[in-house]
């Protein structure tokens, strides 16, 4: 299965259908410890390249910093890596930011495919080329909109993830189509999970999200509504030093955050706001969060990146398939709302 | 006068046209220490800005580093800065290619206005939207291809120049005229150097930049040919530490060096490399410049970025106003070439 996505740069995202790959240049695998350890010989037996070095980084966001930037770049420059040359991506979402990253700014950018491993970075990072890492300012703090030249998507690698980090994954699939198509969300309503109906439900997270990418690639409006849940996550995740919770586990928390304020702001009623939750805990998702210090919480989110002249946008989802972006909820209401959890 | 650049995202050089800048979001002017001494003040009358902070960096080509980088990166966060925010480049080349690469990583991409303080970097940096810094692996080697909003030259800013960064701006315009413009170069032969010549020569080594950048933006092809003279160049600043010649001043070298290679291959005759070296001289650059170990030169020569799969893109002059791209000199005439300097 194939998807075309159109942006600045088209390319094509493969659903289960990497085989051989040739380049006649070379080429630097980009990976983690865990990853390299289960799938790094499977992989080395179907790339072919005229040169091919393998850049191992610790496993964990807290890699996603600077430091493994440099060492990428370090690598590229000692093995005179040009501009002709290839960055495999090979894990999650941090080795997929940070590998995209690095691919765009080494000599202002060079070629770069993506081989996502997890379920989430299969179907968020995979594609909209959002690039980046985290500082100690914040997460994603700093990157860039690079596309690749292509992503290859095998559900033969979710099988050996961690059941939490499998679960995480839905968080992505669920947002989007909560906030953008009601059908798949009474689809996932009802599935029962198989390889078949996992590789469709890949697939068609895909096209949601490469649909909202085509209108603007570089989120300066409808792009924003994939940002549902996530201005609270990422304090979530901040707060507990991306440590504790997995993105995915932290977007979920932060999807039934920003749904109790639409029901509290009387944008959501009761009962599809439970819905939703329902279908986060029917794939292993929950909500297991005590914010400790509304103050502080507050203060982090205005740090984050979506704040734009000091208002905040948040994502809502006034009804199951629909968005709604609203800038003017005041401070008193979210720090109530903040209290309650 | 106002040039209209036209690429991924178009944007108008203005030349003399610095008036009033009112911007309702927060600005951070980016300068060195030389330039604030001299020019901050009158520039701080003119910007209005809801919130205006001013990062001052250290002079000279060797801050074009991580450090500076992420200096800048760290007052854009402690002061919240966000999509809608402004940074304005002030200064030369350095300044320029810095504070565009700050702007675009810094949350993916924020505004951006450059006000060229040097003659080299209003008729070159100004237009093609690449960006940089340099790591100890080579120059330039990090970097992004990014627009501004809006560009603004000012020939009263060159008046408090020192001599030989003046000329050093002519090392470009010469470049491009050799290569792109016979008239043009025909027109900096006898022109005798005033302040209306002076704005006239800047607006059209602009254009002449602009239609090529126009053509290939992101180099992948003839925008390849602003090259002429850099790829010998950029070993001389590396060599010598970035330290003894100026960049216009390597060029200059580089050209020259360019030039006796394609005399030396038949390609291009006596008297026209000897038109070029006189116009160069005629502007106050010169060629004291030692090889002093061709290997090591060679050596980082193929560093260079301009290096793809390990063939080496010479861009010459075959006559005046046209270019060359060769990709097949072998390493022994460039090893002689350079014993002859």
């Amino acid at each position: 299965m194939q998807i075309k996505v159109e942006t600045s740069k088209n390319y094509t995202v493969f659903i289960n259908e990497l085989s051989q790959i040739k380049l006649d240049s070379k080429v630097a695998i980009v990976t983690n410890s865990k990853v390299a350890g289960i799938h790094l010989n499977e992989l080395l037996k179907i790339i072919k390249a005229k040169e091919l070095i393998i850049i191992t980084l610790k496993d964990g966001e807290i890699y996603k910093n600077f430091e493994s930037l440099n060492e990428i770049i370090e690598h590229l420059s000692l093995n005179k890596f040009d501009r002709k040359s290839y960055i495999i991506a090979f894990g999650g979402g941090v080795i997929s930011d940070i590998s995209a990253f690095s691919a765009s700014i080494y000599q202002r950018g060079i070629n770069l495919i993506t081989i996502p491993t997890t379920l989430l970075s299969q179907v968020d990072a995979s594609v909209g080329g959002k690039t980046a890492i985290n500082t100690k300012f914040g997460k994603n703090l700093i990157g860039s909109f690079y596309q690749p030249n292509a992503v290859y998507c095998e559900t033969k690698f979710l099988k050996t993830l961690p059941i939490r980090e499998f679960n995480s994954g839905f968080a992505e699939i669920i947002k989007i189509a909560a906030i953008y198509d009601k059908k798949f969300f009474d689809y996932l309503q009802s599935v029962n999970l198989d390889d078949e109906s996992l590789a469709y439900i890949i697939l068609h997270s895909i096209k949601l999200k490469a649909q909202v990418v085509k209108l603007d690639e570089k989120e300066f409006g409808i792009r924003a509504i994939l940002n549902y849940g996530h201005s609270f996550a990422h304090v979530i995740e901040k707060l507990s030093d991306y440590k504790s919770y997995l993105h995915g586990e932290a977007v979920a928390i932060g999807i039934n955050m920003a749904n109790e304020l639409s029901v509290k702001l009387g944008l959501l009623d009761r009962l599809q706001a439970n819905s939703i939750k329902d279908l986060l805990v029917k794939f292993g998702l929950d909500f297991n969060y005590k914010v400790q210090n509304s103050q502080e919480f507050y203060e982090i989110l205005t740090y984050d990146k979506k704040v734009a002249n000091l208002k905040i946008n948040f994502v809502l989802c006034p009804q199951i398939g629909s968005y709604l972006i609203k800038d003017d909820i005041d401070k008193t209401t979210i720090l109530e709302l903040l209290e309650e959890f």
